[in-house]
């Protein structure tokens, strides 16, 4: 978070099939019970212009894309996610639960693709008005197993796709490793409701909710 | 232009109704004529993936693109067209002609909208692969003159307006100061004919045409 924002900013990361869209749906309808002002969006998205972008990153004729090129879209999207919609959310205190940001840039094209780090840092740096995450939840998975759960591979696993994903968590580790205050590294290896416990947790703490009061 | 690339670049610069496109356009007639392997691109563009980009960034409904995500959706275009197109045109040995390139980022988004020269230079370098122009021609003309030439003003000028296109103007003037080598400044007071003139005498002497043998 930047001065002058008194809300909070948490964002879930990981890997394809670690279940962090899940998690992150599941911290929204628990907040809205809770009555918090929660705000909850996905990038690449969250507004016109940014969804107008998303289209363009997932549309299957582009797969000749450069990773320079692919790296400027999404820091577009979030530039004007950022503007129009995270920084006026925090001003007005919301919490703003945000499923990819920043992080995903660093592990996918940084550490996955091999986009310079020092790139993605300076405009990372910009687009973002130095509007950092209070709290990021990575969640960790086997790759194999996460692969498996997306339904994106069957039998046959591709090699190279296989490495690239592993590069991936490599990175969101690494990640984590570096920044263990704002980073918490789940362990995909529970039910999904005892995960949800251990991110509840967290927010708990983050947001000073009395744990006790609602199941 | 760069390492290993025997082709040549030349860009076309300069604020509207400038009749810089006309000029290139001009210039891609007689180089055709000359016989010279020549390919004429425009930005943003020239590529599948770099035109659905030009689509956004041309798209009335996004009035309210924030400064940086305008920037970095050209810087994205050109990342791409330098890849699959400029480079390996310029490595065969072709003469690249661009209506438009990252002098026009400096103009129109640095001096004009005030977006930090040091993200564009940055980012610049690593879109374009470290390939410049050759040689750059700014056409330069009076303000209210050049707005009027597109029919996007009548009557009534709208002060902020003019105001911006002054200052991306002052720009480009900057610019071909800077670097009187590669940037020719060319006054747009004479006939379009008497300029193309001028255009040519610049283009034989860069690519060793005898200037007598066509008309």
């Amino acid at each position: 978070m930047a001065v002058g924002m008194s809300g909070k900013f948490i964002t879930f990361e990981g890997s394809e099939g670690s279940g962090k869209s899940t998690q992150a749906r599941l911290v929204y309808a628990y907040l809205r019970k809770r009555k918090a002002p929660v705000v909850f969006i996905r990038e690449p998205g969250g507004v016109l212009l940014s969804e107008t972008i998303r289209k363009i990153l997932l549309d299957a004729r582009h797969k000749n894309m450069t990773n320079e090129c692919e790296t400027l879209l999404y820091m577009a999207a979030r530039a004007q996610l950022v503007e129009e919609l995270i920084a006026p959310a925090l001003k007005r205190g919301a919490v703003v639960l945000c499923d990819r940001f920043l992080d995903s840039t660093f592990a996918y094209q940084g550490f996955g693709n091999g986009v310079s780090m020092d790139f993605i840092k300076k405009i990372g740096k910009v687009v973002t008005q130095g509007i950092r995450p209070d709290l990021t939840f990575v969640f960790d998975i086997d790759t194999k197993k996460g692969l498996s759960r997306t339904g994106k591979i069957k039998d046959r696993i591709e090699q190279r796709a296989l490495a690239y994903h592993n590069r991936v968590r490599g990175g969101y580790r690494r990640m984590a490793a570096n920044e263990p205050g704002r980073i918490k590294l789940i362990r995909v290896n529970k039910t999904k409701e005892e995960i949800q416990e251990i991110v509840r947790g967290h927010i708990n703490r983050l947001l000073g909710l009395n744990p006790g009061r609602l199941k």
